[in-house]
């Protein structure tokens, strides 16, 4: 029994698909010493919303973003062609500062799809955004790591291709994500390169573009043609991409570029209000939330005008500040209320929705990091959040990405897919045999239905220690981020490559090559 | 404005009410260094309810429970009053084995309010048991603690004062508890005579009475009617009491001899099946709720049978155990959906309702302990829960009391609070102004919106750090639980007893001093 359990949750190999649950893949799992809980292509909620607004909240809200989008207006600086779009639209454009007649926002969104597949280029990978279900990518942006001996310095790209397997080989990680770290030891202008590099040949799962500068954005669309044909990507969205506004009221020529490549090419954007609460927004959650739906219509709105049916999702990024230091906070009520509210603001928009994480403040995986992650994922799994990045690996305020709270949060995401599968009302899941079978005063242990239940029945924790104290102190008292520590080296170990069709492989790497071979190397 | 804030975060200390934001409670305040929020009563929830089940998913297990009451029956275990009890109720009673009518038992808890007040000696702490009140108690029953010095051992009679001071003096925490550990230094025959004094003495929240045997139930209402009046304790609630029952479906002598005395004296009763699922009940989620509520609905109305109206709680302790192991363990998905569904089921009994926590399995307060207790605690507050006992301390499966994690509870609790409270969609809360006065491109740290409501905005916690990285190095790299061992030696520092009147301190010493007198000493 010991090897179907294994099975259940091995870490993610790479030359097999869903279907493979055979002796190879309980020898890698015996190895690697288990994941956490079944690879799933992605969640499909099975679970109510929670939901913290009323019909009249949210009428309020929808309101007054309208009143903001109509008397203040959304600034689009240094992007012409984004004001002469906005003005054949029918906006109001004065200077930079775009004022939208009400309704004109919402009315342009009705092109947008509210579900779409973000194909991978191993099928079995392929993520559905929108709807009931729930994709979970890793850490986005951090310039540090917290790394395997407990160090913490500058990432490298060797980092950035780690927590890229790691990923990968998550059965609770359903997307490759983007800069899982920043390689800082790659110039500036050729890291993007490296980055997609990574994604496209360490993993088969969906991924994240460039977004740093146009021309970035442009080599993601090539290499993506390089790797899934130009026909498929023009038809078909294969790459996501995050798209922050500078809030407040504020889109930059940067972020406008690169959603105008993408939303061009037919790929997706997460068009998201970047919001430490109280410095980018008013204090209040309903203010918060007034201004992140007025940017999200602006800017998602924007994305129909260049390309009418391009996917777009409503993102937001919550958090609060401390009012004692201005420094940003995690896992409080503040940023959870936000979540529930604008989840419930973009399934109005019929848009799928971005928030959450596993977010932190703390700058070691200790109990801060913990209460505070577990706080933001619980609301963004119960909001419906469809797309969730930073569900692994932050730390320090998306200032690190720490190995061992990847692992951490990588088991947590495994209870969450558990959770979304909600209650299981079936005979079997009724039992009733079984209280039958034991009756008064008995136990449930070697009841038949236990046994046939044995091995789906708890998810099973890669993480955590049950055992009793004594067991525990005899073992060497080991806290969690070193159980997670031993996980990670183990999994790095194990690791081995989706398989790739070499003259793809080969083409991605004269892409990459010929790009850097005609830049200078860029630091700043 | 500093010693305003600090006001805001005051732990509670003895000699005021909750009126008290004068200079005394800052400079207690500036001293503690700072609690975890204000200081409520209890909580009053302004959040929607989260239900994980539908009305056919409740009906069926309903219809379950039935069946198990009727065709499998309820033991009740050598008490032959019980027994007669349920004959002359109606019941099938063979043996000490009771088969229920469809329907006996809801029927009979048709006069177990919904709603009560549990009054405590300060009637500005009295709480409310039920509705849309959620009251947190302390860890209860660890025969361990681990220390301030960090070691694991025996608990003592000073240790369960010291966390009936904490928990006087933290502003989430509304009641006082019971066993807040074992005190394994005083005789066994005795300790409920110490700890009853304790709950009295050192705090003016409300607490819980003694259940390991008829006779300490007996102490406990005696002295609760030298501290109340015993006119005041036969018109009303002011202990509250926990019957767990032996699952499966047995109650045994000590627990009815307990729930018989309390329900006699009015004073409430918590019927919790303490349930390890996979053990004590199915392995499904169905399954256990289904056990759960046959088990609630014949210990409830047992109570009814002894004094119709006596307030009695709907409990639920939900862990699973680990199917390698044995061991229990916490902070997994499905305790979770077994506290949301019973959560339910008890809302349609009619019935105050108890789960939940700050439950973990881990042996120190790191990283594991804080995502299973903010997991448990999230699920607790979610589902509408009214007692929540277990909320602060807990660690290694309920096995020791832990300062440090007490104290990153506490503050996790004080969020819960906060979280509670919902959305204000007032004009202050809608900012409309902030975001005229702001506009595109600026940031609202200085706007007077902000300024207004600076102190109130958001949740300040007490135990995270949120500081750079630089800044928290500087300061010695300490971790969650150092700054919560720090804030808890600066809480007990500053404790002050509040008030009691000297004549009814005389009258509970002579009472523990006169029945100790008259028992020998027994350890076992």
């Amino acid at each position: 029994m010991e090897d179907n359990l294994a099975v259940e949750q091995e870490p993610s190999g790479g030359r097999r698909g869903r279907g493979d649950r055979g002796g190879a893949a309980a020898r890698r799992a015996a190895r690697t010493g288990g994941g956490a809980g079944p690879q799933l292509t992605y969640i499909k909620r099975q679970i109510p919303l929670y939901e913290v607004l009323n019909e009249e909240g949210i009428a309020l809200i929808e309101a007054n973003a309208d009143t903001v989008l109509e008397e203040i207006g959304i600034e689009f600086r240094d992007d012409a062609e984004a004001l002469a779009l906005w003005k054949d639209a029918g906006a109001d454009v004065k200077g930079e500062r775009v004022h939208f007649p009400r309704g004109l926002p919402r009315s342009l969104l009705k092109t947008a799809p509210s579900v779409f597949t973000q194909h991978a280029r191993n099928p079995e990978r392929s993520v559905q955004i929108g709807g009931d279900a729930t994709v979970f990518a890793p850490v986005y942006g951090p310039p540090f790591v917290r790394d395997l001996e407990g160090d913490r310095r500058y990432a490298t790209i060797e980092d950035f291709r780690n927590f890229v397997k790691l990923a990968y080989m998550a059965p609770s990680i359903h997307h490759s994500g983007g800069t899982v770290c920043e390689p800082v030891d790659v110039p500036v202008n050729k890291r993007h390169l490296d980055m997609v590099l990574a994604h496209m040949t360490l993993s088969d799962k969906p991924f994240m573009g460039s977004v740093t500068a146009p021309e970035r954005a442009e080599d993601t669309v090539a290499m993506a043609r390089i790797l899934f044909g130009d026909e498929f990507v023009d038809q078909n969205t294969v790459i996501i991409n995050l798209i922050n506004a500078n809030s407040p009221m504020v889109f930059d020529e940067t972020m406008l570029g690169a959603a105008k490549v993408y939303a061009r090419a037919n790929q997706a954007t997460i068009i998201t209000p970047f919001i430490l609460a109280g410095a980018m927004s008013p204090v209040t959650v309903a203010g918060t939330l007034t201004q992140v739906l007025a940017e999200v219509l602006a800017g998602a709105a924007f994305t129909q005008l260049v390309r009418p049916g391009a996917p777009v999702l409503f993102g937001t990024f919550a958090s609060s500040i401390s009012m004692q230091s201005g420094a940003p906070t995690f896992g409080t009520p503040e940023p959870s209320l936000v979540s529930y509210g604008a989840a419930q603001l973009a399934r109005r928009l019929g848009l799928p929705f971005r928030t959450g994480g596993s977010l932190c403040a703390s700058k070691v995986p200790d109990a801060q990091a913990a209460y505070e992650s577990a706080n933001t994922l619980n609301s963004t799994l119960l909001a419906g959040t469809n797309f969730v990045l930073h569900s692994a690996g932050w730390l320090e305020g998306g200032l690190a990405s720490c190995y061992e709270k990847f692992m951490m949060d990588v088991d947590q995401l495994g209870m969450a897919q558990k959770l979304a599968a909600g209650v299981d009302l079936s005979e079997n899941g009724q039992a009733m045999d079984a209280i039958r079978e034991v009756g008064p005063g008995s136990h449930y242990l070697g009841c038949s239905h236990t046994q046939a239940n044995f091995q789906t029945a708890f998810y099973r924790s890669s993480i955590a220690d049950n055992n009793s104290f004594e067991q525990w102190q005899a073992e060497g008292e080991k806290t969690a981020p070193q159980r997670a520590n031993e996980l990670a080296r183990r999994w790095l170990d194990s690791y081995e490559a989706p398989p790739l069709d070499p003259g793809i492989r080969d083409g991605l790497n004269d892409f990459v090559s010929r790009k850097k071979e005609s830049m200078p190397d860029a630091f700043t």
